[in-house]
């Protein structure tokens, strides 16, 4: 068995948003302290042993930070490289670098995962207007035209329902290297959260199941409506991609559940909202199954004993959270930050509807 | 409905130890910030916004700190009375200053809690060596004699076991004023937790079954092997104490099962180490409950979807902490601090047995 870092140890962590917080969290339930690296507000630095704020291009505070840590993680994947040349030696850092490539570019996150055997959404590859006729061709029409770097939430993306209209979609890209991607038919959304420890053991949660509106995730539903075949090789597709990256942590793997089975819609090489619900349903949650995973600590076997609903509060819907704690079963989440805006996240709602079915 | 503290307002904690640590991280949920007062090493600290370091004498940082929080709590019953007057009518302060005069005090709890018609054992108040005769006949012998204060985990306490050692175990109390205690067969002892909100709500968890090896807490089980009608007389014990203290909080409530019925052995006016347990068995464990509680939130209804077994890590234990996160179900907290002691807490496991019987 590998030595868990000591108690006092510092996780160093890149962003301080909400799942940065609640990482720091988790670090402190095993003994450790967390250090927050982040250049705007950070929610984090309230439950952080120490804040750098500094600029991801700031070469000494962020050698500085490195320095200071036992470890280092991540809570976003759009870090620039160039910080990453930075970082690289000074502590042990995880998820690996090679991770962060597959997922910060979605040309070559799908070539990755195509290139495992796994189905993706019809893509091709779009440098500019010349691309689009033969891109469209390949993915049909309807499609969506999507950056390849630096997307989330739905933004840096342009839907096109005619051919005549994919122009004007791709010019609201600005001209950033982009890719078309192809509707796929599905029934529903799940995903599924992973983990893979230092010693290169494998443990999932099982796959919730995932409503968006607007974009942005809306709520996740465990246990998923789905056949248990299909609960089986949601985890066995997200043990390989790990295994794959030679990943130490926890991943979010989206897929859509089709008539041909499972399609990989993206990966997050961290944790992941749709699996805040592990905070009611399991002994270990995902913020707890990171820090195991990148502090050499065996990984919890994601066992669930609670059936749940996440539900994410979004912008103006926090004001809803006190009359939701009132409610039975209802564990309260909210990120402790400054201003209230629509489409921000501002909290979530674990509602355990009963002792798992 | 009471409308709760804003996000992001500050709430402070007497005391910087485990359950100031675990109280602070309630507190994060509810979007709030923690900060610590602890004269001593503080791993409440580590994920707390802000710690004043000071003395419980010392009046300037008494008032400063109280100035910096919208609501003042404490992890621990010792705070000093000249504190207490100091920090009056700074900040709203939970538990009130009647039950930390109840519970500092053995000799003032057994009246108050006799006063309410609750069964307790057999005491007797020692001013000094001429007392004990008459003491020991109120309480039979064998007895054990305790300080009246500043007592914790079986500290400042003598058995007696017959009559002729009396005044030697009266002696090893140094002369402070004491009580003397007579047996309680019981069969099991259990605690309640149970809190009480702003609005006069109270809320109660599953009465958990504890075992003390060396006078302090080893493992709490729930369910309680015990009969409905216990655990309905447990909860409304618990509830009479509350409401007769006007009490807003979470408080522990340990209690002697006997063949006669429910002995109340000690309360707490604080989250209770026999309630860790909630951490991994309700949505809504005791420390975002007592947060809730004093901030005006709803409390959460302490419905129980797992079965739970809590171990203290005491000392040299924690070195299993690895091993124990290996097994299934198991979840981990260390309390991140410096140096391991024999008899100290150093964390403890909430070990999932499985969904709620």
């Amino acid at each position: 068995m590998i030595e868990p870092l000591p108690s006092g140890s510092v996780v160093g962590i890149l962003g301080g948003g909400q799942l940065g917080r609640m990482l720091a969290v988790a670090a402190s339930r095993l003994g450790y302290r967390a250090h927050i690296f982040e250049p705007g507000a950070a929610p984090a630095a309230d439950v952080a042993h120490a804040w750098t704020r500094a600029g991801y291009d700031d070469a000494d505070a962020l050698r500085t930070f490195a320095a200071s840590c036992d470890v280092v993680t991540y809570e976003f994947e759009n870090i620039p490289a160039a910080s990453l040349d930075l970082l690289a030696g000074a502590a042990p850092f995880h998820p690996n670098r090679r991770a962060l490539e597959v997922s910060q570019d979605r040309l070559t996150e799908k070539d990755f995962l195509a290139g495992l055997g796994l189905a993706v959404a019809p893509y091709a590859a779009i440098e500019g207007p010349g691309d689009l006729e033969a891109a469209l061709a390949e993915t049909g029409v309807p499609a969506i035209l999507k950056t390849r770097r630096f997307g989330y939430d739905g933004k840096g993306q342009a839907r096109v329902t005619a051919r005549e209209e994919a122009e004007a979609a791709l010019a609201t890209l600005e001209g950033a290297p982009a890719i078309a991607e192809g509707f796929v038919t599905f029934s529903k959304e799940i995903s599924v959260i992973a983990a893979r420890g230092l010693d290169g053991s494998v443990a999932a949660y099982d796959p919730g199941e995932n409503v968006h509106v607007d974009g942005i995730l809306s709520t996740t539903t465990v246990p998923a409506a789905i056949p248990a075949a299909l609960r089986t090789d949601a985890v066995l597709l997200a043990s390989r991609i790990l295994t794959a990256l030679d990943y130490v942590g926890v991943m979010g793997v989206e897929l859509f559940v089709t008539r041909t089975g499972l399609v990989v819609n993206e990966i997050a090489p961290r944790v992941h909202n749709s699996g805040h619900w592990t905070q009611a349903g399991c002994a270990v949650d995902q913020f707890e199954q990171h820090v195991r995973a990148i502090t050499g600590w065996p990984l919890g076997d994601g066992t669930r004993h609670a059936d749940v609903v996440m539900e994410n509060l979004i912008g103006a819907d926090v004001a809803r959270a006190p009359a939701l704690a009132a409610e039975r079963g209802v564990q309260v989440h909210l990120y402790g930050k400054a201003e209230t805006r629509p489409g921000r996240k501002m909290g979530h709602v674990n509602r355990v509807t009963g002792p798992a079915r």
